[in-house]
């Protein structure tokens, strides 16, 4: 199996499972289960895949990805009571499916020879989107918009590191990984330690209209 | 005109006429009805052939179709005060949009031989997310999440209800027009008697951080 | 560079200068500005690219469009706190941006020589859905469906005029130039002086189940 597919493989594996800790959430049924899974576990690398014209889609020309994420939505829903703080779980599950996709969806761009820029997108693209569409989707606010974390920031350093290291003539599993390391060690450390970047503050309170 | 056809235009104009439903509910001028009409109409058809790459796409090709949700539009915007109840109107024409479109969304990936587990993908996103996208530009309760009603569930047993009819040797119109049925059996039957599935229960109520 | 490219340069830049100011609202950080900003100034193309099966998307093959954005995006991080009102700068930017955008995508489906219908579709979608997924994204009320204003409406007249103009012989930028004039004139005819056209009103109180 090529680097490509097993990361795949871990991220729709990983998301899946945080889609359906959403939908525990939600209180959804066991199909609604497997619905929000399913989304949140190939959005990203879906989007990704439309833009860089690769047909098929990653999980049309290997529907074993389906299987997974439905196995994932199948065991959370029989065993997410057992856990105790569902969300945090979610957290940080979810910061371990970003940093897998986030080195997949550049993985993808860079076999495809995409400079740089497009590369970087395509990282952030595939690491974020999904996770965007489920909490989107889930009425829940969105993990990328949480105030006070990082979370855009990771997914970006994950895939510059990726390019670079792909630079520096490491090719496949190893330059991705170390591009979902980076991604992984700046938002663990966020979550942990409260790592943040400025953020804007306007002077009034906003007023809408 | 193939039977595929004619199910996306059924599955069109049903879908464009909940569309501007939920647009009366926001209470927007002709134009936006015939917005988020088309964008319920041609939002999951749109994503089954954008992911199966089939082009051009169904209404690009055939505008027919967009003329179809338009007209749909205004009929909704001159008649819709006439209705009693527009959510009870909203949620059975949706019931049957959303039956006919999970056939459309089979019957699509079988002409293209895709697998079974593709087959059923495809039919049950034709199905739900010309609905979702609805809800969620609307901000109404995406009718695919709401608690206590089979949805999800019965777009995949329609989907799979087509391919065990084509499995079995039926082609294009029966076939499809079983899994069409069995899909809004299972709704009605939701809809009508309360079926549904177990759902997730959480023991605490759920902390947001 | 064509009239097309300069068209998409510049609804870029202005589409993101209103996605950054969306992220003000949302007190993001830097990274996160960028991210809404990319989203809104290239969502709107992008969707018109995959529907036309326009590849690479236009800014995967030119990504200097992303580079445009995320400048815009920082320069809104470090200035919008000067201006007074930003959500009246945030209109009236997003009208400029609409009014080009819906010319670059009217005049792309042109160039394909699509019908009339796709090209009016094209002009409308490449308008209304960057600021749209900015907006559903960011759980602001889409301006696309704010009650008593015009917005679809000059997306569809700003096209139908771009579709005319090309019909009567103009070419590339004069014809796309008065679709997008025509777009302008309409929203900001409606934002200074009230123009709206008739809303459906319901007679009793919305009931949501």
């Amino acid at each position: 199996m090529s680097a490509l597919a097993l990361l795949d493989y871990a991220s729709v594996l990983v998301f899946a499972l945080t889609g359906a800790l959403v939908a525990s959430r939600a209180q959804l049924d066991l199909v609604g289960f497997a619905f929000i899974a399913c989304l949140t576990a190939v959005g990203g690398g879906t989007v990704r895949d439309l833009l860089l014209d690769r047909h098929p889609v990653f999980w049309v020309g290997q529907p074993t990805y389906i299987l997974i994420a439905v196995a994932a939505a199948v065991l959370v829903f029989f065993t997410a009571h057992l856990v105790e703080s569902r969300y945090r779980w979610l957290v940080w599950l979810d910061s371990f499916a970003l940093s897998i996709s986030v080195a997949a969806g550049s993985g993808a761009a860079l076999a495809l020879n995409q400079p740089p820029v497009v590369v970087v997108l395509m990282g952030m693209a595939t690491g974020c989107l999904g996770g965007l569409m489920r909490d989107v989707v889930c009425n829940e606010v969105p993990l990328v918009l949480k105030q006070g974390e990082l979370y855009a920031s990771c997914a970006f350093v994950g895939a510059v590191a990726a390019v670079l290291a792909s630079g520096l003539g490491l090719a496949g599993l190893p330059a991705l990984g170390i591009g979902a390391l980076a991604c992984w060690v700046l938002r663990a450390g966020s979550l942990l330690f409260g790592w943040q970047l400025p953020v804007y503050k306007s002077r009034p309170p906003r007023h809408r209209p």
